[in-house]
């Protein structure tokens, strides 16, 4: 086998570990939680449909891609809950060194795009950026929502905090940002989200 | 909320169950079973990564979403094993069903869409529906051949069997046509494929 064509299986490979890493989530129907590749699968499909509604024109292939390698870093740095603000503080340090081992198994060309594609949906400055994170936000949300926000119950999360992520959706799309807004004042309301 | 958005989060929600779907392969590292959502997030980042082997030029945006999209119908018809003669005889009927019912949920244009990409994949002849498609037969078989065979030894898979699904490899890429047949003459050789 060429060495180019061995380092891609390789990689790819390697990124089977990403299955195996569980986030906060549940499943609807109150199911297990659900791992970063099925959230990366789901959250690609929903920006395909949901595009739109982006705020700008988006290159959808682009904007794919960054939501099925968002969470590759996690096979080393894990998942960060996104309301656990002591294991926020270490996250981007952790996910330098898990970005850095994992994609220099790829031919350095295709290292440098994954590392690109990787870095503008951490940045979240470009409108396929923007558009990835709000996705990123969107899917757990709706997943939380339809388990009649269990999750946040579970994790006593207040609407500060919540806001504070999900106030960066309208970066993205301001539909869905309104969306948004309207299933988080519910949520509040039923007391799943506390003031 | 706006009929169309709101048709358009049913279908993302209504996908989730998709990862309740498993199927024969099992993850790397003799892990547990794959299910359908890490199956295609799977798919979709190799197809990415390799498709510079591809016979033809190909679309990637089109390859990404057929491989992301390719197992939705199994969350009515259930996961048919590639090697189960007897399930793959009604495998059509069931799918068709299941198509129509769970793509009406989109609003029209996008049941159009989806299904037109769905039936791109099934019928294999672009060439994205063909590479798109070596992706479907070569992700398991990597994860197979990293766990020493298991999933062929489990089922006493025979050589032409396998070779019958493996051949069309070849339709949408050449050279991950010669990989397949060197992973899988490996596999007779050791016993793990019987001839």
């Amino acid at each position: 086998m060429n060495e180019r064509l061995k380092k891609q299986m390789e990689f790819a490979l390697e990124i089977d570990k990403e299955k195996n890493i569980f986030r906060q989530t549940h499943l609807s129907g109150n199911g297990r939680r659900e791992n970063d590749a099925e959230h990366a699968w789901h959250m690609a499909i929903m920006a395909y449909l949901l595009k739109e509604h982006a705020n700008e024109k988006v290159d959808i292939a682009r904007v794919l891609m960054m939501c099925l390698i968002h969470d590759i870093v996690e096979i080393d740095a894990g998942d960060t809950y996104a309301y656990d603000p002591k294991s926020k503080e270490t996250q981007k340090a952790r996910e330098d060194a898990a970005k850095e081992r994992i994609f220099s198994m790829l031919p350095e060309d295709q290292k440098k795009d994954l590392i690109a594609l990787f870095d503008e949906f951490e940045e979240a400055k470009t409108p396929e950026g923007k558009f990835a994170r709000a996705m990123d936000n969107l899917q757990p949300l709706m997943l939380n929502n339809s388990n009649n926000g269990a999750d946040w119950r579970e994790h006593k999360v207040k609407a500060d905090l919540v806001y504070g992520r999900h106030n960066r959706t309208r970066e993205g799309s301001e539909i869905l940002f309104e969306l948004t807004d309207r299933i988080l004042k519910d949520n509040i309301k039923k007391g799943n989200i506390s003031e």
